[in-house]
């Protein structure tokens, strides 16, 4: 399955991020850093894999009509990128937490960076303040809570 | 684009969920309910769009090893059927903000229902308290506010 969905993939221009491990030791100032390019492609299968096919993500047309003046990228896909980012976590990560206010439109082509910092540590469960820019812009901010086996 | 990634999305399973809006004047009380089926195809496009290929979701013998005896679907990719549920809402809704505890893990095949209802209203801004439902348990809850045009 990953195999023939991955060419369908790459083959609209989608950008696969390979899994690996950060290194280092997880404890309070622990920083991490990911970026990924959104392409069309990523807004199609966020769209078909949580069911939200607005039109506002699809349509130029409606999207024009609207004070975003085109479309935009759904804001979950935007911090979908921090499941991404503290995954590369040492150890086994499970995600317990994530809470996001969205401050910017991201558009189709934008390149978003996830920069997170442990902030708090209680024996292996930690928070992370983080946030998602793309380019000096602060598109979402939150924090996201782990737990690390 | 959509033809194809559709059609593919469907040879393996996908649910695909039409758009369309619910009814009613968003109010205090005002409630949202929208339920999907999570198929491993959904796991496959939620990470690669995402970044997220993290084994523990794709790799049943790594996956196995872990407390969860098994692979499970991503955090992230259970609450983005939030994003789907308001984006129903009457007129153009923004997410403006995403705030969910994971309190137990949703397993390939499993059938999603995410229930929301309108706690705040401020103008044109509303707070709506969400949960997201396996059968009776629930396996994420918080909140999502959004701006509805």
């Amino acid at each position: 399955m990953m195999e023939e969905i991955r060419k369908l993939y790459e083959k609209f221009g989608g950008e696969v991020k390979e899994f690996e491990k950060f290194e280092g030791e997880v404890d309070v100032g622990y920083k991490i850093e990911f970026e990924k390019k959104i392409e069309d492609v990523d807004v199609h299968f966020f769209g078909l894999a949580s069911g939200d096919l607005n039109p506002i993500h699809f349509d130029e047309e409606v999207a024009s009509k609207t004070k975003f003046k085109g479309r935009v990228v759904h804001g979950m896909l935007t911090t979908s990128l921090v499941s991404a980012a503290v995954a590369r976590m040492p150890g086994i990560v499970v995600l317990l937490e994530a809470c996001f206010k969205y401050t910017k439109p991201v558009r189709i082509g934008d390149t978003v960076k996830v920069v997170g910092e442990v902030v708090e540590k209680e024996k292996n469960r930690y928070k992370l303040d983080v946030k998602c820019f793309v380019g000096e812009n602060v598109v979402a901010e939150g924090y996201a809570k782990v737990l690390l086996w």
